[in-house]
């Protein structure tokens, strides 16, 4: 008999909680096993449920009760979440989490502590929800190089983009639609600043770089600042704007993780990932790209994921060691997204074609219904971001849309 | 120092040797064990390569070798790899396969092998080529009640209908193209009769379900009977002609897997899988549906499968208890597939719409260009696939079209 608990009765929470209890009897004649959830952690009280039995307010209870060898984690925050995976793992109990930002924030030092302890960190439920990524990657595609990732790792500004490309609405509507729908917190500010998928993209990156990305060290662009004009320059370039979280090795060695919007090519898989859906692209030298697709977010999808990492932590009572990586001194092995060679779209005013292609001499110019005097748009040639910088100074207070091209 | 042996050096063989030693360092470093292989099965001779010192002849020196812990089968064919595999799991070797035949024929019985010899039986590289899905299935998505599957398991058939969609080129020059660019064998009727997307969803079945489905019990139909006009048919219906292997639970809890080809609404995330790519839909309670895609054959993407499970083995001597399924007496879990309720569409000849309004009252009329006069085409309403057949006996030896949608 192996039995767990659940820290935080909210919205993952209480959708694990149900999730088990409507598949236990599967869930146990399939794991040849015995599972069963002892206690619920939460401060507050959850009077007339069929398991209201099952709550405490005192984490030692979980703690110190050795019938527990396993815990899922889906308070969310750093603390006390830390704080309590941390004593969880010294005690051997194997942890299961969805908490993005604490697997951003302290996963080299949980993944350490699991190792030493010789039970089990797993975040499955950290990144695109439901959808299996976090062991495809570790297990399944051990034996590749693998070069880059690229995913709308965010269902909430998938929305949003959607709707702004599909229907033409602006962002504020897009985004309000989205709070009515329950897709966006009442404060968006973590979804379309891009903050969630940074965290997404420094777990996905420290897990196949071996060494922890911390979300401070990477470039991070949200969608705030999109309009519908720069979307009818993209559909008329053929493609969508996704937000994307990316991360590449350079030819230096060293990785470029980054979180910005991009012109997606109508030819990539990616670009037809819509509303709430996530897409997360993995590209490696055996399997050249494999796609992962289904609902990044939401109360039983990510509960899924836990229960998941919870069946496997009771059945397999193994340090999984290869789920691992290092924790970093310092950010030297990041590169300098400035001096990446991309491609970007960029649309000005108060220019005119002459003045732009003396500056962008390769440059693709596309136009837009309605597009007024003085604003032109181009797709430049690649070359380093920095360089275009630098032509841009010309153009200083008249730049309106600036946004890379996905080109992995 | 762990050691492994790859029995068999074909197209699969020779991408698993030569993605191991390319990636070696990588691999070792990361699953922090030195891996490395001691011997490579093959009755050829292959004198001028760098690891030509490691071929062996007599299977006897693998099944004797202690050092060896874990075994790739890359060989194909039931026999002799049953007896091979059987020897090996029965030394406590573990075995990782790409074998799709034989994981469809002697599944359970090797999977109760290795749990009874304390070692692991995989093959994540039997269906779907690189696709993480085996894995994904019984660990990630173990907290779920999956109630279906659908997907595109065979690349070579998938192109040659990409083929006629797109180019409107038809079954033979398709096939002839597909075999002309390495894509099809040339005798391709395991492709193209639909048997090898047969094997796979026996494998997915029986991994789902837990009771082994046996091929022989799997209506299948292959490809070779559709035409360009059944192509521009489904073009004007507003979808694609996909060969669709898939498994669903019927009402009366038995399960229903099926290999045909299937009219897929453009609006679902199959209908743009194309060319040789590999795109598995998994549907269940908890996630809604996710789908994996990516390459599903090749000599490299298989090879990447077949060394992830090498590792996993390698890294992990416990035997993976949920990766398994019972054998089955008999087929009576097997729903029956003409009581299925289904949509369909019909192509008929030497009749009229009123003929075919009286046998099909609620079916909806589609047309193409270039349609001859005493031809039409219909997308039936749903019903039993029993009694439509009924209604065709009126129309006997005047059916030229028929083909199931895809509604799930």
């Amino acid at each position: 008999m192996s039995k767990f608990a659940v820290l935080g009765h909210g919205v993952v929470g209480s959708g694990t909680v149900e999730l088990f209890f409507k598949n236990k009897e599967k869930i146990c004649r399939r794991s040849e096993m015995d599972l069963d959830l002892k206690y619920i952690l939460d401060i507050r009280d959850f009077p007339g449920l069929p398991y209201s039995d099952l709550f405490t307010k005192d984490i030692n209870v979980i703690l110190n009760d050795d019938e527990v060898t396993v815990v899922a984690e889906v308070m969310g925050g750093v603390h006390p979440a830390y704080e309590f995976v941390s004593e969880c793992l010294k005690r051997g109990k194997s942890v299961a989490t969805s908490n993005k930002e604490l697997v951003a924030v302290k996963g080299a030092e949980l993944l350490r502590l699991a190792k030493e302890h010789s039970c089990n960190f797993m975040f499955e439920a950290s990144t695109g929800g439901a959808i299996p990524i976090i062991r495809p990657i570790h297990k399944c595609l051990a034996a590749n190089d693998i070069t880059a990732c690229a995913g709308i790792l965010n269902g909430t500004t998938n929305y949003i983009l959607t709707k702004m490309l599909s229907d033409g609405v602006s962002f504020d509507e897009a985004l309000a639609e989205a709070q009515r729908l329950g897709y966006a917190e009442r404060d968006p500010a973590a979804d379309v600043e891009g903050h969630d998928a940074c965290r997404k993209i420094c777990i996905l990156s420290s897990l196949i770089y071996g060494s922890h990305v911390y979300p401070e060290w990477v470039h991070c662009e949200g969608i705030t600042a999109l309009t519908l004009e720069d979307a009818a320059y993209a559909k008329s370039w053929g493609g969508v704007i996704k937000l994307i979280g990316s991360v590449k090795r350079t030819k230096d060695g060293r990785i470029l993780p980054m979180v910005a919007p991009r012109f997606v090519n109508k030819g990539s898989e990616l670009a037809s990932v819509e509303d709430v859906f996530n897409g997360i692209m993995v590209y490696g030298d055996g399997f050249e790209r494999i796609m992962f697709y289904g609902r990044g977010a939401g109360k039983l999808p990510t509960a899924s994921a836990v229960l998941g990492d919870v069946i496997d932590c009771a059945k397999h009572k193994i340090t999984i060691l290869s789920q691992t990586w290092e924790d970093s001194r310092d950010n030297s092995f990041i590169a300098d997204y400035k001096e990446d060679t991309v491609r970007l779209y960029l649309r000005l005013k108060d220019t005119d074609a002459d003045e732009v292609k003396k500056a962008f001499p390769n440059a693709a110019f596309i136009t837009r219904e309605g597009q007024p005097a003085g604003e032109i748009a181009i797709i430049t040639d690649s070359e380093k971001e920095s360089a275009v910088d630098e032509k841009l100074y010309d153009f200083k207070g008249r730049v309106c849309g600036r946004i890379r091209l996905l080109d992995i």
